[in-house]
């Protein structure tokens, strides 16, 4: 099955099931948002199912994805996972930090109270802060009790999502250093307006990893078309990882971390972060700075007969508007 | 004004106007629940007003707080920080941690999707992971722009709370070392019964910091009655750090970190960490463990006239059921 919520003027938006080639779109049947279809998933999915096989029969409207929110347009709880090691031990370099357990999954609490819609403006305060994207991969899970093994965890995963991780790269390393992880080097998150449940990948879901590149457009030029299956973690152990301590609401959304790969100099990388970790690497500095306000990044992954699968992330970024207090 | 929120069968329970002298309640008119309330705050504010002053007058129902949940039984957002800074210095030397940078406040992005009642059982995995309590007072704001000066974040406290913000002390260290922050380390906080409007301290709130005592007892014995007023940056203060690249969603919930003193010797800790951390001080060795299952932990802030204020934390820690996927 596949998903997308349209704006209705509530903040969680109108579920709607999505046709297999997402040109048309119907009204979810007997439930209204992505967060209460999660918390039932059972009980709706029947019908769902039922609902997609006839839209994928003919019917409906025209799904316009320059319209629709993010799947879910905000989530209980966002943990970010960063599974891709070619991507840590770059990051490692460049920030100067120690290398960590590599049997232990790194994982982020972040800011989960709004998702952007693929193709709304993403409004930050500073080009001075580093503008960063961070192409990712990520499941949405239905509750997990605390204590859920890896091989439960791949039962509780019922969508899979692709996300954008806007990153802050100037306050990245200085949050880092406090051992608190990220609020201010992590603003609000965007998502590709398509969610898929995982058997819609067919064998590109495979070990709880998604085997497609994620293809990254930075003003219009291909930045990056890394492969998403080389994890250290799949997302099964990730939540697992996770729920060691607590239950996992329904709704929970885990996160890959930026897709990347070892041969990252030929498939080209998923942040520019790590561009520049390969320029200090060759040439002993970075050469490309991170984005200024009106840059594009348009971020896609296909199914490997090419067919749609998420939709694309295609966002520009602009200048916040400051509050009037913010001189005060 | 003063809130507290009953159980109604529903995530976010039914919002009640509590009596100044928290012996009495009714249910809050024009509004189901803090959430709600919070979005909309100056609509509702007057009405919510009137009907706490008939309620002084008299008339109500008795407030049980015993049956109540945490004020605010899930927020999309827990931002807690670590202000109090003898208790940052003791944590440093204990965990053999770098000196951060003290013109930035410390802060972390925590599990939001539950706070757990004041009076119910805290369910945990592991004795092992090293259970221990946090002490803490918290605001909860209303919609903060990003960008927002700590000044005017002064108008956005609309609710001060008290905190228990459980902590995995074993876990702690080894998340904190990758820079990631916490996941495993932070279950779910619980929340004293009673939200209050600041100007419900009186005097007792100032310079957006509470001026009072937390005393902690641990199975029935005191173990601190630090003072809440030491915090090297206020919530103003911690409010602005938290938006300088973030809208922060309307109830938003602000921690203060660990409430301590420098004089931590003679008031005593508001966790078994810092208690540890003296004596590894004095004696080279932590002696005492951390908690136990079926261990109590009780927490109050009471006025300057030894009137209520929060109510009182109260709660034993239960060993977590295994789901029967645990093992698989």
């Amino acid at each position: 099955m596949r998903f997308a919520t349209l704006p209705d003027g509530s903040p969680d938006g109108r579920l709607h099931v999505v046709s297999r080639d997402t040109a048309r779109c119907s009204p979810a049947r007997g439930v209204t948002t992505l967060q209460a279809l999660l918390e039932d998933w059972n009980r709706h999915a029947p019908d769902l199912h039922a609902q997609y096989q006839a839209l994928n029969a003919g019917g409906g409207t025209p799904f316009d994805a320059s319209k629709a929110l993010a799947p879910l347009p905000r989530a209980w709880q966002w943990l970010d996972g960063s599974a891709y090691e070619s991507h840590g031990a770059l990051m490692q370099k460049v920030f100067g930090l120690e290398p960590h357990d590599s049997a232990r999954p790194l994982m982020y609490q972040g800011m989960s109270d709004r998702f952007l819609p693929p193709t709304a403006d993403v409004p930050l305060p500073f080009e001075e802060d580093g503008i960063d994207f961070e192409g990712e991969f990520g499941v949405i899970c239905d509750a997990v009790p605390m204590g859920t093994s890896a091989d439960a965890a791949r039962g509780h995963i019922r969508l899979v999502v692709q996300i954008d991780d806007w990153s802050l790269r100037t306050l990245a390393p200085i949050e880092m250093k406090t051992g608190f992880g990220w609020v201010q080097a992590k603003p609000a998150c965007s998502m590709a307006p398509v969610a898929v449940t995982p058997d819609e990948l067919g064998p590109a879901w495979r070990d709880a990893r998604v085997d497609l590149p994620l293809l990254v457009d930075w003003n219009g030029a291909r930045f990056g078309a890394a492969g998403g299956y080389d994890m250290a973690f799949g997302f099964d152990e990730l939540i697992a990882h996770a729920a060691r301590t607590r239950d996992l609401v329904a709704g929970t959304v885990i996160g890959s971390g930026t897709v990347s790969n070892a041969d990252f100099r030929e498939v080209g990388s998923s942040c520019i972060a790590e561009r520049r970790g390969i320029e200090i690497l060759d040439h002993g500095a970075p050469r490309t700075g991170y984005m200024q306000f009106g840059d594009r990044v348009r971020m896609e992954c296909r199914a490997a007969d090419g067919s749609p699968l998420f939709g694309a992330i295609d966002q520009r970024v602009v200048a916040a508007a400051q509050p009037p207090s913010a001189r005060k």
